[in-house]
């Protein structure tokens, strides 16, 4: 990440406090998807009152574990640019830390840069960590937040995270790549490809995202996936060089092929849970400091996750292409009738090449995926 | 179609003789999809050379068999309306016919009415009526055509038409309704529903532009589908009135049950083919003036239809729902490796509600489906 350009590079130099906020959440998302912190950004404006634009004194974003936290970056480039932020205005996409961790508290540190007032989006759920408006408060900074209540743009950058935190448990996405008529592979098992190389292109940007893919032993032995993520702008067989790589974890009790790509392969550290319980899996994950984890099949694995109730967002790329037999995507579930069946809620459909892919969540108690509008990206 | 608003209600008083032809098409799209006959428009511009506007004098739309043909109804909108049109320009999505059918030849009265100039966008290829240019140019009219030689607009408007005359057999749409694991049903053989309304409403719509609705025994026994078009503004349980009833058509030997709702409810004529040959049975549906059959399934009916290399367009609506067994969209098509994956070349893909419309076509030896950019429609 640190050569990519940062959201200090376009950041204006006037912002208003709302314009502010909304800055430090996009900036956030220049930081690292995977790995055990979320992604924040921070803004701080010169001292001020009212909704009137103000110049910015400082930015930064979390670029990973072992980095300074948003906030003490945006101090650090302001004590380094020789700026004085006494008396500024903080605007922070998640709440000011308040633990002694890897850095020391942001809460500590906006105290000793003499800030007057932090604003910040989403609350910090997690119990080591959280309570960082309540300590600013009590030294007499003005806080303003939980902005952001319910889903927003601030609650998705840190989507995974802020679920790892308050379930204990890693986020799980299931990926499936099928024709038309739902089917993953041939009768023969051959599987290369069902879709095409810009939506397999797609799912490598994903897997660079998190923190593990899993699949199932069947999955080895029947396909013999690298599960790598490969460079952006590498050709298909191509380089993974400069790209994050995801722990490569393997469900299930047979043994892994010496000669299994995923051994002979560069990539992420090989993680073999041998074990067909799928909560004991994200155990150990969560242990491993996995925050996302990809399910990437194959049919008996995902059916064991979405039995399970621990898939939490679906990415289905479906190909239009029909085989008519074949292996399906997921396996028996238990569901007789039409009455029972897994409804989803979508939350996207986008185009790829001639792919299409459907992102899905489980629906809400609340909610009615019927009545629910898509957004359509691009 | 009486009472709808017609393209002339939207027709300028000035056009350009590019955009007279773009309209001609345009309005030709409120006559009916289903009959025998194509949808055909066609605008008369005043006399006069070059680009420059002109004075829109007539236009007119073919409204389905039995009526008049969409120059004859230009020609009598302007003679009713007192309008010359000796030497006007006349603009046709369609090649005129020069064929005494229902009504009489286009080209005799275009040369009836002493126009100058007839510039249409498709030929017609159909043996009976085919030959209306040459006779015009050979009576001395400037003929222009055919200005769209392959996909377009105005072939898109009467591709199940032209289809059906240069092949001799219905064009036929494969409609399938699935989960994101390609599944029509559930275990149990329940189905209703998997798709949405907004989805169901969407697939009502299309089968009031169909001539027949064709589905296998089994699925009659199975679903017991009414296989009616309901009106656009009824509830999904509701009215029929005033909405075109394409035939009912059973495929199979197996007898219909009595109380079959393909028989107690009012709609479409029922025609039972008692055979599994789907050659033969579109022969009999040609016999029958259909141009256009939409397919609804089962699988075994699909995957008929599919081997024969005799579906013209796929029809995929899927739904964000899993169900892990049940039955599959198409049954086995004997093919056993990904390389032999029936692969289809996408045309547009539909949000609906919760779900998506992919509407996908049998490759052309000479494209890359793989590089052709998608639309996405509203």
């Amino acid at each position: 990440m640190h050569d990519a350009p940062t959201g200090t590079d376009r950041t204006p130099e006037y912002l208003t406090p709302a314009e502010a906020l909304a800055h430090a959440i996009e900036i956030a998302a220049d930081g690292p998807a995977y790995g055990p912190n979320p992604r924040v950004g921070c803004v701080v404006l010169a001292p001020g009152e009212g909704s009137d634009p103000r110049r910015v004194l400082a930015t930064g974003i979390h670029r990973g574990a072992g980095t300074p936290h948003a906030e003490a970056a945006a101090l650090t480039q302001a004590a380094d640019a020789g700026v004085d932020v006494t008396g500024a205005s903080v605007f922070v996409s998640l709440e000011p830390c308040d633990h002694q961790g890897r850095t020391g508290p942001c809460s500590e540190a906006l105290l000793a840069a003499g800030v007057a007032e932090v604003t910040f989006a989403v609350p910090d759920p997690s119990t080591v960590a959280a309570g960082g408006a309540a300590h600013l408060a009590a030294a007499g900074v003005t806080v303003v937040g939980p902005t952001e209540v319910d889903d927003g743009p601030a609650h998705e950058l840190v989507r995974a995270w802020l679920h790892s935190v308050t379930t204990g448990r890693p986020f799980v996405t299931l990926k499936m790549a099928t024709t038309l008529d739902g089917r993953v592979a041939a009768a023969d098992g051959t599987s290369r490809w069902v879709t095409s190389e810009t939506a397999r292109h797609h799912a490598h940007e994903r897997r660079a995202e998190v923190d593990a893919i899993l699949v199932g032993t069947g999955t080895v032995l029947a396909d013999d996936p690298a599960l790598t993520a490969r460079a952006a702008d590498a050709r298909p067989d191509g380089s993974t060089r400069g790209v994050h790589q995801p722990l490569r974890v393997v469900l299930g009790r047979t043994e892994i092929p010496r000669e299994a790509r995923l051994r002979t392969t560069p990539g992420g550290r090989l993680v073999h849970l041998r074990t067909h319980d799928v909560h004991e899996a994200l155990a150990e994950l969560a242990a491993l400091e996995v925050r996302h984890v990809l399910v990437e099949g194959g049919p008996r694995v995902a059916a064991q996750f979405l039995r399970a109730g621990l898939v939490d967002e679906v990415h289905a790329y479906v190909a239009p292409v029909l085989l008519g037999a074949g292996r399906p995507a997921v396996a028996d579930l238990g569901l007789t009738s039409i009455s029972q069946a897994l409804r989803l809620e979508p939350t996207s459909v986008e185009v790829l090449g001639p792919d299409v892919l459907v992102v899905s969540r489980p629906r809400r108690a609340s909610s009615d995926a019927h009545a629910t509008p898509l957004t359509k990206e691009h």
